[in-house]
């Protein structure tokens, strides 16, 4: 038996993949772990898996769990775009900066980029910023959007902004991808089903993130749009995200679509955010300059504040030039975690007494 | 809680990745399974691995936990080749046969293969298939020697084939991939330990199973020798293997190499084959058509008797136009299985009373 | 002006793009040289060249000017056979052996090769190297099967073979590829038109050589089988193939193709190929080792006598192990010089007094 | 012989690669035209071609001829950056916009752009648009900094700015690639020599334009320092552009470097952009949007006057939606062509009576 080598009482604010496994998932590994299950995906956790994505999403999902969230979002691009096509994405998406380039050198998806503030993309912002040149070979033709709900920067698209973006980009050719590695956390904040969140607003094809709603090694990408992709069974095993033992991913994301889980663990790591934002919102030397709709804070402070605070408790700069930081919080964070943070915060910052 | 949806008594010999995690592995995970670590592999178990992978393979190890065996494959490989240069393997080889071309599709290494009648790569093999063409602009250069130990064919190099075959690769300048999916298997049938059979035979890079040994979402990438690769940790992420919550992985194989945990487990799978072979090859119609040295049997048998057996219990044909079958034990085969099964052989070859 | 740098009666046997320019491409290019034309081929003489090749191959031929015969065949390829698919071809194809890997490098192509001893696939060849694995997976899908015509051995393919060969590949649902870098020698050789010996056979995709032909810089890729293909417009300008200058290609080909002067180049060449195995086969000491159909001839002779050979008249070992050599023809090969090399041949062979 | 299909005198301001070949190319072409040389560049015009680009650019200088400027870029850019790495250039660059995504599908390169107003990078914009994150393997390490010279706008960095862009660039640990498909054109315009805007600034590996200064299928790349490459000659293959009669390639550059005709054409096509930006500045109507530097001019003026104007002589929109044009003049444009395109747009825009 190996030994716990860490402080189980410490946990911060630097990421929601910080925290380990929800005792439900957990549960539901061991449930499944007796005999033997087909490998690849012909077991009967994801046969159970793939009837609750038809009734949670639509009666036309067709599901391909995979390992992790780089990996559902470059299986999704690659099946949606081909060899010569290209993806129109915010520019501050995760796939841009932060997969170390993987749509581009895995699968040869050039990423054309849109500048937001706060994440979200607009049918002016991208009219602005991607030209017109269907047709034109010497442009790499773009194929797919591909919007972040909720976004990079924490904030929501209103189903009426979703429902907008879609039908602008099905009006321009392309087809629409959600990355929703924190889609819970939207559907929490929305309110709504992920139905109504994903199928119902026009999206084709979904990432549906699993580890950071407290699942190991499990995500999923979600066809809802049979003709928007091609071949994802066979590019699923290219892209190396073909899990022998599926039935432990399948049996995680049952657990989670069980009861709600998944909607009960976003609404408490959206409320542990929006509870440290009102913390420490109208502290003098600090600004949240995001609006907090999931579980991220975003806020600029003092550099020599931040400094002193990462010493004590783990978490990142974003953008450290303007002195920007992120605080996540995750299913596991506490409301305890949150008031002793921000009264930590308050104290460096010299508020307190 | 989710509900078990399967028969926990059923076990066939279709192959070591049917079966579940390992008690000794699950618990591990439950271990780690407390607070925060950071994530990315900047964890305090990925740190007590690297320790270990030092003692048991070589003390200039370095570790890249990833996710699958077709993970560690590429990512080995990837680091190991040059864009324009090529990976020379048996023609049986896994990565040639059964990865849907993901070394050639996700980093476009060109594969040269040798034909072989055992799945065991020699010198005067590779001779014969490979020409001396060092230097020609024309020919995607050999860089790295990839070899299977145990191979797809469940057979077993000895030290001194894989020293001799090493040094022959050296000699023709490439470097030497060892694919140890079933390294386990092949370190217990030798009874060698990892360091011998690896390091000390002239191995500079490594994939090592975790999967089939009775881990979940876990493999190694063991680099031995530094100078043989390149960007080993930014191609993980572009080959979408870099797991948030690598103290999982680190924590499983922690378990795995903890009192020798592998080499019972190999051992155990691999007596089960030998148990198998020894059981059926005697009976008349069936015909044993490898050495068994590992956890797998390979027989050929009339074509209705393996379907009449596949129907009582999964295994596949391994080339059904030979009628050739193939017949994987794993950690949690029973003796009992084994007896049941071959008895099953036994009376459907008409031998049985 | 430049200065003459080379002997200009130098010539040898090493290639036919040792050989330069035909007078009447040249001649094309100089008539093509005045005035402005849209780049990109968007020319009048591109528009030209596609009639032309509807009257030629089929009215169903679209036509694809590239550089280079590796060019045509990588695009050829990528737009028949999508990112998670495999082409089949023979073990000596060029495409496999002499483009440096290019299409696994560039369009992640696997190849799956076809053992053969002339150059030619055959349908019970290709049964027995390339298994039955539609629908699996972890088995890189064949979607082409490409096929060289002439061989790179020099051996020319049947109309009934080629037939019967791309009815086995449409059979097994893949499309056929004709890399026809020689087709011209083909057409000489079996007496039909580009139509009879393309379209007729049912091939999909060609890739029809100028170079060898004795153009400049310009092959086609021919597509006749629109179903077959898929965004070649775009990949072309993805692959770097695509000719601002591109009315220079076009106007080259309506040359060769005028007056059907590629088929009295191509009949020359294979006529000094024939003079030059006639004069040679029964010396003592060399052995003609493949049907001389085309422009090449294939022999093996002591090594001595080949480095002497080489010494005076360039030429190529072609498997130096067997001491096999092969000696190419080419437009500009002239009767003399063939005369002049077999004489020199027996003399080496101490055949002469 | 083949017939001439379009007007010899019509020539407009679409594109410098509407026009034709230099009648000192195409002198060179057939100067080198006879008997046969060795394909692939083992050629004796390539040899001396080698010596001229020592003398005009650095003794360290190896050049590469390749077929097209993609090719040229993608080439220099794949020797420079690994897999796991990314380019750096401005948001018009043309690698960005202009050769469908070649570089990302073709060598997987990630490219970061920087916004500029007048295609010249700086200090200051990279520094605000790619962030310091070295080491980080979420983020595709850039390697490279691409810098057209002459820009996609027409504009020329000056010896100053270029020697302080790359000492930036080398500063962060990255190479410096010129994209000079129009170099010649700013030698012209600052009346430098070669290795003065080159390897005096600190570049690293350049694209040198043979198609824009008149040219056949005919560009450069020129490695200066050999530490900021690898493998260029099997990746040069593997890319397809490894021209078999490369001779003639060499052969056309001789002629271009020979008596500095290349800054001769050059300094025309300057000349001609001059008199035609100073023709129109002045008109009520018209705005040239770009400092005129090179051969290129910019300028907006009214959707309907432009249209009128395009239906006469060939040109294309820059950027539809602000009503802008781009006006190339070429290596053949006369003054006559000129003037009479100038007093055309006086006509359209009402001005002359």
């Amino acid at each position: 038996m190996i030994e716990r080598l860490h402080d189980e009482q410490r946990r911060g604010f630097a990421s929601d993949n910080y925290a380990g496994i929800l005792p439900e998932a957990l549960e539901a590994i061991a449930v499944a772990n007796v005999g033997h299950q087909s490998s690849y995906g012909a077991d009967l956790y994801t046969e159970a898996l793939t009837r609750r994505v038809y009734e949670l999403f639509s009666p036309a999902a067709q599901v391909f769990p995979v390992f992790n969230g780089t990996g559902a979002n470059v299986l999704a691009l690659s099946a949606m775009a081909d060899r010569w096509e290209s993806v129109v994405c915010a520019e501050s998406a995760h796939i841009h900066v932060d997969e170390g380039g993987a749509p581009e050198k895995v699968s040869g998806l050039k990423l054309f980029t849109v500048p937001t503030s706060d994440g979200k993309l607009t049918p002016a912002g991208i009219d602005a910023a991607i030209p017109d040149r269907a047709g034109d070979q010497h442009w790499a033709q773009p194929r797919v959007l591909s919007v972040a709900q909720a976004t990079e920067l924490g904030t929501v698209y209103s189903i009426a902004e979703l429902t907008e973006l879609a039908a602008y980009a099905h009006g321009r050719g392309w087809s629409v991808h959600l990355d929703g590695s924190r889609l819970a956390n939207a559907a929490a904040h929305l309110n709504v089903g992920l139905g109504e969140l994903t199928a119902d607003v026009g999206a084709d094809v979904l990432s549906v993130g699993g580890t950071k709603s407290g699942l190991l090694a499990a995500e999923l990408v979600v066809v809802l749009n049979a003709d928007a992709v091609r071949g994802v069974e066979y590019s699923r095993k290219t892209l190396m995200q073909l899990a022998s033992k599926q039935r432990f991913i399948a049996a995680q994301f049952l657990a989670l679509f069980d009861d709600d889980l998944y909607l009960r663990v976003a609404r408490h790591s959206n409320a542990m955010a929006a509870l440290l934002a009102g913390s420490v919102r109208e502290l003098t030397g600090i600004e949240v300059t995001q609006v907090v709709q999931s579980n991220a804070v975003f806020a600029t402070l003092p550099h020599e504040v931040s400094r002193r605070l990462m010493e004590q408790v783990p978490f990142y700069f974003w953008d450290e030039t303007r002195g920007e930081v992120r605080w996540m919080c995750s299913w596991d964070t506490t409301e305890e975690d949150v008031r002793g943070f921000a009264e930590l915060v308050r104290r460096e910052l010299g508020v307190g007494a």
